[in-house]
């Protein structure tokens, strides 16, 4: 179950031919209501794509009628021309669904700054919506269109005891960054929210893991979550409840968008507490899940904490040298300054590695979600453009 | 030539017996006057290893007769004990030498957290002491013995019309990153200049060359970069013809450690120009630099300026989305926020490669000097520590 879990959505994915490669390349997810509302975080890099710039600005009026997505380009970079494609594109699914362009938000993924072949993207929408189901096999191939290097398509769906529930996809496999990855996702329920509360949740969710989500620091030019509300459920929850089931859907997402991302072999998590403020964890916390010296060492199954206490002490945080201490996968290796057990003690063979960096100056915690860096990281990315 | 290039210094390299690999793991550099003037600079991470705490408080004195260094272990996050090692170690210096341990700085350079072997060490320093030589083979070997896994040992000697000279060594292949690299570094001259114009001149020369080296992104726990001088050739030059010539030096060595940085296949300059502030410019060159997906897309020789325009991006600098040009070894791909050109007309095929990154700004500009990321980095750096 994905997008099309909860009531009141119907969802796509066609091959459109902007893959060159035949592939599922156009996804659209469409809102029947009985309400629209709707909610959005974006990438915080300043050189955002077309469709980014496009959807902030129907999302100021809180209100989507639908998603359209395409893979097989970003539609980055591509100045006044290529935002004229994505207004277009808004366009062409308005008119197939006999709205305005307005409640038609735009996702692209894919290189970087070519333009999209335009004809293959509006017959796309054409075939999509023909292609409209509520089923889980429609939401399937949705998730699978908007698949890039991604090996597998990313679904979630939770229902709440209430009668209501949330479903989610996400795709994105390398540029997997600070403020949200490359990722776009595209989560839909059928409780009943006004636009600000979903805001509020949306925001409170992705902070929580969207936002610590980690892979190589690359914060993508297109990085978008968008949250459709139907309403079709007729069942208001609170915003507590609602929050804590998106936070859920969230997690999930972003467990399965680490496990798939380019050559990981590892799924760590980097745990910072006793840090000064929670912007002091986070920032520790990223410096070390973006160190290739500590990332290549867990490729190797190595708990080199002399690698991690490195990118703790170069992290721009109120740090005290005497008061660190690092544990990895439950052994303390390091404890306030000096070395507290053999490295030999701590088990990396596994795939699932913790990292607990206790910085001993403050109440403030943490999570960052990151990888190691292999071999197939390299080589993917080598190679990726062609 | 390299430390024993100017006259007034002798120079040894040994096998003390701290590499269980017995190559030579222990350099000792002596000044021999008539002056002994000394500067120094110091990684910026706050867990500093114990021959950086020490070193930093001897040159409170701005003196210094001699510098020890071992490679085979960092002496970092070793705690009070590590201090009384560098401590004792420079006390079997100036024992030696006939001198106080105050006039005698210590690096180290290997494995962070591990004690070092003293009986090894201390014999090593007797060793050391019974060879010193102001030759170019004694230069070499205490080139040679500060080596991790360098492949080569990195020197420089240059001489001034006005009869003095400035000699170096460096040492650093991994964990190569801002503010200083990796990296321990000796600079010798026998121009005769005050304890306070060395320090200046030192840090005019290291902002422009040593700082500007980021391979990774890995400040170390034990960078360190020392300047002797000697006054032998009983010159004293001007402060600007002699930070001049220490620039020069100390880009020699700083390309050299890139070109021997672990698995680097590209030389790869980042030049930023048209930036708000020198800071900026930093900023957004250090980004770039330490992309991952920029670096493996180098490595695959595919000029992706998409890439770099999204590093650029998120980047936390003053950047104007449409006013943005990269150019890629001459060929301008992306001018004014626009792609200007295909990729294809850029080579990227030989080892050196030019980014020129416009942000249309500002006036201010600067270079840093980093490399690809290859299946070699990764490879060497799973198994480093092993």
């Amino acid at each position: 179950m994905t997008v099309t879990g909860p009531k009141g959505f119907r969802a796509a994915g066609v091959a459109a031919g902007i893959k060159a490669s035949g592939a599922l390349d156009l996804a659209l997810v469409v809102n029947d209501g009985p309400q629209q509302a709707a909610a959005g975080v974006f990438t915080r890099n300043v050189i955002k794509a077309a469709p980014v710039l496009w959807s902030q600005e129907v999302l100021r009026h809180q209100r989507l009628r639908a998603v359209v997505l395409n893979s097989g380009g970003a539609n980055a970079a591509t100045g006044p021309g290529g935002f004229q494609d994505t207004h277009a594109t808004a366009e062409k699914v308005a008119e197939v669904l006999d709205t305005g362009a307005i409640e038609i938000a735009v996702c692209s993924t894919g290189l970087i700054g070519e333009r999209l072949p335009m004809d293959a993207v509006l017959s796309g929408v054409d075939t999509a919506a023909k292609a409209l189901e509520a089923t889980p096999e429609s939401g399937l191939a949705a998730a699978t269109a908007i698949m890039t290097t991604d090996t597998k398509p990313k679904q979630s769906w939770k229902s709440h005891q209430h009668g209501w529930s949330i479903g989610g996809m996400a795709k994105g496999a390398g540029m997997l960054a600070p403020n949200l990855a490359t990722m776009l996702s595209v989560i839909t329920t059928d409780a009943a929210l006004e636009p600000d509360a979903l805001d509020a949740a949306l925001r409170a969710a992705t902070r929580a893991t969207f936002d610590r989500l980690d892979v190589d620091g690359g914060t993508s030019t297109n990085d978008t979550v968008l949250l459709l509300s139907s309403g079709a459920s007729a069942v208001s929850p609170g915003l507590d409840d609602f929050t804590e089931l998106l936070t859920a859907v969230s997690l999930d997402l972003v467990h399965q968008l680490r496990a798939d991302s380019e050559g990981a072999t590892k799924d760590v998590d980097i745990v910072v507490c006793g840090a000064a403020s929670e912007q002091d964890a986070i920032t520790v916390a990223r410096t070390v899940a973006e160190d290739n010296l500590v990332k290549t060492a867990l490729f190797g199954s190595d708990p080199n904490w002399g690698r991690v206490a490195m990118a703790v002490g170069r992290a721009r945080a109120e740090v005290d040298a005497n008061a660190v201490s690092i544990t990895i996968n439950g052994v303390t290796l390091f404890a306030n300054g000096v070395p507290a057990a053999d490295r030999s003690e701590a088990d990396l063979s596994g795939r699932a590695i913790e990292i607990v960096i206790d910085l001993g100056v403050g109440a403030s915690t943490t999570t960052v979600y990151t990888t190691d860096l292999s071999h197939g990281y390299v080589e993917e990315n080598s190679a990726y453009s062609s």
